[in-house]
């Protein structure tokens, strides 16, 4: 019995943060590890599937570059990187959009049915939901990978009015139709500027924003957007985190009310970073 | 850390229990230690709020005997029972109405506001929502005391969609609208039967139904209304349980699918039965 | 037949009246005289039915000085004024609510029923309809006394278009939950600025502002909110017409376009004042 | 003063009558004296508005036949009847449907427009309302007089809905699309049929159904629908009454509450029979 | 099949025609040749039938002058003119209005029907759609001709939204009730500006706007009010065309994209105009 | 001009057709050289276009063998097949996921959106539309090859509402949640019967049912499902048009008014049989 009332006590706990956010859109960007350990991906479909339950309205937007490499190289085509961004020619692009939108989305709305929940899988393509322009590094052409030119909302919106968990492949369209690539992060962040959205997740494989990068303990809980501006600056923050946190920036500048940085290896980081005192990784706000 | 995650599988542990009965209706019939402990209040309260955030819709009924006799006596009253019903004579019933409607229904009313939800309290006079005839015991007529004859759901129903909890003291009008006294228990039933609730649930100051009154692991947890009523024949139900048992029998015959009689003395117990696998007090289903 | 056509023509007479406030929302403040006569109970509450019947939405805010006096006194409790308003402790305020929400209002909702009306009885603790903060009267404090923060319209909205006439305790809650006795004047002005009302009338024992206070044909049929202030300064009107004064002043400059003050003794003087052209008591507009 | 009392009671006496009547549709053959005389007309629209301001749903139907004569002698036409039924050539039907939609028609609307409501003309070609077979006398061809087939309630709803006054012309449409003139009870009895009304009112130039037709005293104020096909049976009713009885007998058979025949040459006989006790003229039930 | 290849092509060439006007309201004025001639006629209504049927919202004004004039002097009555405008006086009202309101309003209605689809005739008085001011020219009085004052879109909006297509005969209402003429081609600017229409069409019998009147290949196919202006300063445009350019300028000055004159002695000239590349007669934009 | 002309009667001629199936779904069963051919892709796509802009309410269902087959070689993996069902282990059932739901339905959505118009693609997985059982060929298990058990319409309804053109890949989800491959023409039946679909069209490569399959001039152009039934009995329909033409039957059978077996090779196949009164291919009826 002893348990049961440890139990409920831990229910009623969640109160005030399930209050505090009830009604309200939470954008999560799904990647990294969480994605791909069979334990943590259901530790993070449950945490979604919670969400949802307590009248959150939850929407997913997934990456999926280590699946594309592996077929990529299973078809005997190399992958090639300037930047960090994966140069795709017409061949490429219809073996990317495969994946994404026939394989990694398709398994997560399969994930959710497991648990009971009702989700539609679409790209950036249905509903012309996401239009781009073709995207140049310095300059160059790297083929068909985009910038975001607007979110078009009506699709997104239909299918959370009517309770479906939305799950984006991030693939856009561009003024002629044609299908481009686009960085996971940068799709969930627009999409997340435009839902109004409270809150914009990224799972990552990092605890978050390190002051000193070999020392754990110098995670910063929270940011603000001058502060982050300012590290990017003096040069703390640095490497392949600074598309990420400039993404952040971004989205706290236009709309979202919270961003955050968790580490998506730890099971149920989604969970109790929403309905716990225990924040963990780092948040942005304005 | 090891603690948060073991919160975060608890909360987890509860998905399918508010996957079950999100939308559902529940009605709550308050009473006994659980209205007069202040710890008890806010525990049921709690429970109830996290009911309500979590889709479920909950009704409140309560009773208020003790606090009718506790005014009774400072007014100089004198109470008076017939087979447990309330002498109930024109000052009676005034007193009793000020006290229900006027004190307890509020100071319910009120609690749920401290914690942050929108409740609105009615006697079943409001909205014309509870019809009576006049009740005699073996032809004996003790005043202004009701059966029920009909519950009219529109106010309810309306409250209900405008998200409010309503809570309701249990008064009725005749066809004249004169005011009478209602049995808590069988008003509870009455609007659980004609609001198709998905349960109805007594808090009480017992564990359940016991085989043995005098040992406490002779608790029935669940029953069946042919096994009910052949334990009333057989006299195993007895004294004060028999009216409380009936009302069950006639409200799972009666649209509503689990009955549930619960200990109102252990904590949370209301949420504990709800969400978690530990089935606590006597469980009747058709 | 004579006689018929003759009440065909009064039923004429009245449709220029109905036309012009069909929809519109209606405050009465009731009290007085025409809340114990009670024959003039019944002619209130029978204009009222008219008013409703024929596309006018009421609302009823109602006192209950004389009912909680006499209580208390049969409890054997003080009462105890300071400037007109009740010094409330803990005790009376509980005695207060009882006597308002439970007794006066709902025997208000009885009477409605009684006429074939849906009436639905709440006090401003009811979906947190009035917030207040606490009063003080030159820097004392005189209990649980509130001064109205806020009208959150919501339960009234909902009540109105589903058709019930809400009737209106004078209490509300400050924001920690604690109740409070509130002016029912003032509850009604707010209220009725609140609801953005056509009218808001308050009936009671005088026949209206006089010029002379012992001349009732110096009774002044329409004034604007500067003459009343002007009158105010002047010392004509003085004494205990002075807060009521002041209330139709606040009302008249926040939203409500015509306040009246009508004489309650009069049989069907509501009824009069809506619908026929005698305009009777003062009204004040713009 | 008294006379104002007087006034308020009578408006109250009409309460009940409200009550009962209130969302209900009233449809009205509006012909007669009572289309003739300015005075009576003026009456009459009254009636009809304050019918739609207490909550009736009023639908109007005319006739015309004294206009259409008037019309068919200044362009030196001869009017022709069989069996009381105007013999209707291709330019008798025009020059009917001229009078009835473009003048009679819109000149109520007119009327309607003057005492502040929103009225619109229709005739049944509009919305497809009234669609009618080729009527014939005895297997005489009597050119485009129509036997109404179905009626449309369409528009006449959509109409309500939007708190318009319907005002309808008494011309359908055959399969082919041809106009065919109707007779304007016939129309009246099949829209009240198709409306479901409570109530279908005749307005016409007698006291109502005399046992005696040379003695007014012997007026029936109630009759079924078996006693009138007895006294149709026995020539008690006779001659011109006969179709309008059949016509009254065929609506109580379809769906309608009541029907009544009016003396419309009474001031107000509208408002007495429908808000007042006093039943005037026959009214029929099943 | 040949021939069906063809004819699919047609369709689809229609394709960006119908993409572009799905949803929007057009105004016709019909009027001229088109009226009259039986083919002509059914010509229009087919063309209005298929805008309908894509997606479009037609609203339908006609005249009616020629049919008034041959009414007018079947009884013997004489028509008058001063500067283009009929001088109405109370006799010559009635017979406009029957012939417009009764006759050319409803005749249309029927070939709608026809045609399958539910059309709705209604004057500017139904629904006190068209509020007038007495029209005087020069400072003389004309009788019951009208100058539009406003156009109340309620009842157009109420049969647009229920899928009938509203015809509308040119007669208004003033502040009295009276019944005025309007021209039929201000009518159709006015309710083209308050709907807020996507075109205004006018049916003439012209080809549209030509410099040198003698000669057709002068044709302007596309002008700005600007332009229109000017030419009207410089002469070119003159005489009867005069009246009607001024009313496409007022209407493309009023919330109206574009304005049409169009020769409705061409077969199909509506559709295409609004269906085909092919633009016919002279469009006017801002 | 002439030209023109007859342009617009084409369009005319389309009327009475665009007038029957307004508002009625039609499922299209898109396959064969129509969906290889780029001409005739396009063909399909704008006739699709059209249907959408009259009022119709197209769902396209895709096959997608070919492509399916070109890249399980394209990756070494052999394609086998038993009974016309491809045997489809864990590896195949990825392969072919990905085709379906990540290249051929999306390379549709662009198609669509490249002609203006917003298009959904989604599998019977998404928003769990299309749940199946496995599969066995005489007792066989062949894989990941699912018999339909039931269509849960919702998802295609909410997408219709909102306008947008659903085109669904044929997989489906058993109750463990695990995908399988479906028959298109099978999912393509089992839609257009759960929506009761006006129309279920096959674009196929024959020309239709053939008495003599050596003699196009024997094409039965109407069947029914008896007549359909007895051919197969007779060995006239055989082969690979059994189990297409026990699709037929069987959607006849549920709800579906007329199944349509077309060319997709004749270019505007589907307007063709759809717009004009040139009936092409097979149509079956009950």
């Amino acid at each position: 019995m002893e348990e049961y009332i440890t139990k409920a006590k831990t229910l009623i706990e969640s109160l005030p943060y399930i209050q505090r956010f009830a009604g309200k859109t939470v954008v999560i960007k799904y990647g990294g590890s969480a994605m791909i350990d069979d334990d943590l991906k259901l530790s993070v479909i449950k945490d979604i599937v919670l969400m949802k339950l307590v009248g959150l309205k939850p929407i997913i937007v997934h990456g999926g570059g280590k699946e594309i490499s592996y077929w990529m190289s299973k078809l005997n085509k190399q992958s090639q990187f300037i930047d960090g961004f994966r140069v795709t020619d017409e061949e490429t692009m219809e073996i990317a959009e495969m994946i994404l939108s026939g394989k990694v989305n398709k398994s997560l709305v399969q994930l959710m049915f497991q648990q009971g929940m009702k989700a539609v899988g679409i790209s950036g393509k249905d509903g012309a939901t996401i239009k781009v322009n073709k995207k140049y590094i310095n300059g160059k052409d790297i083929g068909f990978v985009g910038d975001i030119k607007t979110v078009n909302t009506e699709l997104l919106n239909v299918l959370l009015e009517s309770d479906f968990i939305p799950i984006v492949a991030p693939i856009g369209l561009d003024d002629n139709g044609d299908s481009y690539n686009i960085n996971a992060d940068d799709a969930a962040g627009a999409i997340a500027s435009a839902m109004n959205a409270e809150k914009l997740v990224f799972l990552t494989d990092v605890e978050g924003v390190l002051l000193d990068p070999y020392d754990q303990r110098s995670l910063i809980s929270e940011i603000s957007v001058d502060k982050a501006e300012e590290l990017i600056q003096d040069g703390v923050i640095a490497g392949g985190m600074i598309p990420k946190i400039k993404c952040c920036i971004n989205s706290v500048k236009n709309n979202v009310t919270q961003v955050h940085i968790l580490d998506g290896r730890v099971d149920h980081s989604l969970l109790l970073e929403i309905f716990t005192e225990k924040g963990i990784g780092t948040m942005m706000v304005k």
